[in-house]
């Protein structure tokens, strides 16, 4: 049943031992409102705890520096900023018959929870949950809202892709009037990458091909690469962006060797082209402008591949 | 004589025939200001012109497409995020006797003008330029708001940097709502470069070195990489930032060859190491985070000078 910020702050209001349930691979915006979420309750004397399938990484742990999953008596269970049950790994099983209520903004949202608040025009579920804490009357401090800020930044590429609105921009500067760590926040998430990253991403600049009158640039990432800078999975998602991001590039395609003549596709598109129909030559699929697919076969042959089909949508 | 937002506008209503004048090297703000005033009073009736001392640059066409400068009979001269006289360029001279008014946000403004609107807690002139056109009652049409927007984001890094204010996302959020295309703007701005600057990034970062236990970051722009690229001193300035953002390094130098045995130096600094006071060692100077100096004398003298003053720093 699908509720509005209101009721969903009724609910949480109303119940206690609670348990916040994250997606896997957790990003900024799941554990930003979880655990925003959790001092909101926690900070109404209520008991909460937040779980996730798998470890909290380091990276967020600014959010959580004292953190401890802890065993409560379960009597309501919220699930933010996760689109299907399938998302929550490990834990699906045990919690998949029994979701009280989730908060979300996934356009792909299945509808799992016994009740779902769900505002697909967020950029970020912190944006939704702002709301709803503003109408439970919660007292945000700064460290809920460093949680909110995070999750905000993280989803809308701090303010600079698409799904930012005015709203976006106006819940940012609330939670900057209550305090959000912007200086820290920022520089940390958003001007800081490894030195694994950053040779990878020289090696990536090195090995770049354009085609079809430059209007495709295709980079590879070897497992070579990968091995030697020890670039991990999440870092080399930005490196995916590069080649869409060249001047005049309206198809960027990022080849990554998985295993021996088995390759994994990223396809970046500009406001022309659409990077899932590309994709859904080779049994893919994603976004319009983002998508990806597997292809077998030698390099050569992957790159030919990839230029053919990138030519109808040029 | 200083005044306010309320105090500027009655200046600008009760004036006619005006003259905008921008800084060289004109970049976002001044453009954008500059602009967005020259819509506001043409929309007025008035007549009025912008000039610069440098070309327009076509980074930022988007904003004047069919904007040519016209001869005009000269009543009020307004500059806007033009901090000193100087940054006129070949300007100065015509007109650094009878500036009328100044719309700036930089705490280094010489207040050469008659009437100066500075607010130095505006992460832009445009977000200063902005209030005074609600003053005005400036009826904003996009084309305004597009040139307000790329003001705004230009000067705060796409609400990146730490002069970002709440009052910078509620101004974002009023363009958004007045039409500013975030879509376009932030695609271009933020996630376009030039194929001469990533090939410029691809050897900055090969020739990347590392001292003091990996708390500095030395990379070295040869005049080679400059012509071999034909990379412009806009883009090299965004490529000075790359050694400061790696994990872990406190002080990133980036040393650009001018000339045979003289080099220009750029260093960024994290919250700890003060970037004005290392250059300052050798008559330099700028920001707390970001400034610049000049060195006499091979490479690797200059490297090992550089090295040693960052020594103290850290």
């Amino acid at each position: 049943m699908r509720i509005g910020n209101k009721e969903a702050a009724e609910e949480l209001l109303c119940h206690d031992n609670i348990v916040i349930l994250t997606h896997q691979n957790p990003d900024g915006d799941t554990l930003g409102s979880g655990f925003a979420l959790y001092y909101a309750l926690t900070g109404l004397g209520k008991t909460a705890t937040l779980r996730c399938a798998d470890p909290l990484p380091n990276r967020f742990s600014y959010l959580y520096p004292d953190y401890q999953e802890k065993s409560i008596p379960e009597q309501y269970i919220v699930a933010v900023d996760v689109a299907d049950l399938v998302l929550l790994g490990s834990l699906k099983e045990e919690y998949e018959d029994r979701i009280n209520l989730c908060i979300d903004h996934h356009p792909s949202n299945s509808e799992y929870a016994e009740k779902l608040c769900l505002h697909v025009k967020s950029a970020a579920t912190c944006e939704l949950l702002f709301q709803i804490l503003e109408e439970m009357q919660i007292n945000i401090d700064t460290r809920m809202a460093d949680c909110l800020y995070t999750g905000l930044a993280t989803d809308c590429g701090c303010f600079k892709y698409s799904n930012t609105t005015a709203h976006t921009h106006l819940v940012a500067a609330k939670l900057l009037n209550l305090g959000a760590n912007l200086n820290f926040i920022n520089e940390y998430l958003f001007d800081t990458k490894s030195k694994a990253r950053l040779v990878a991403e020289q090696k990536v600049l090195q090995n770049m091909e354009y085609y079809l009158e430059d209007k495709v640039a295709l980079t590879v990432i070897t497992k070579e690469i990968i091995e030697q800078t020890g670039v991990d999975e999440n870092e080399l998602d930005g490196v995916s962006a590069i080649p869409r991001s060249i001047e005049g590039v309206e198809i960027g395609v990022t080849i990554r060797e998985k295993s021996d003549n088995i390759y994994k596709i990223s396809v970046r598109t500009g406001q022309k082209a659409n990077a899932s129909k590309i994709c859904s030559a080779f049994s893919g699929g994603g976004h319009a402008r983002a998508a990806g697919c597997m292809i077998k076969g030698d390099l050569s042959f992957v790159k030919k591949e990839m230029v053919n089909v990138c030519k109808e949508f040029i």
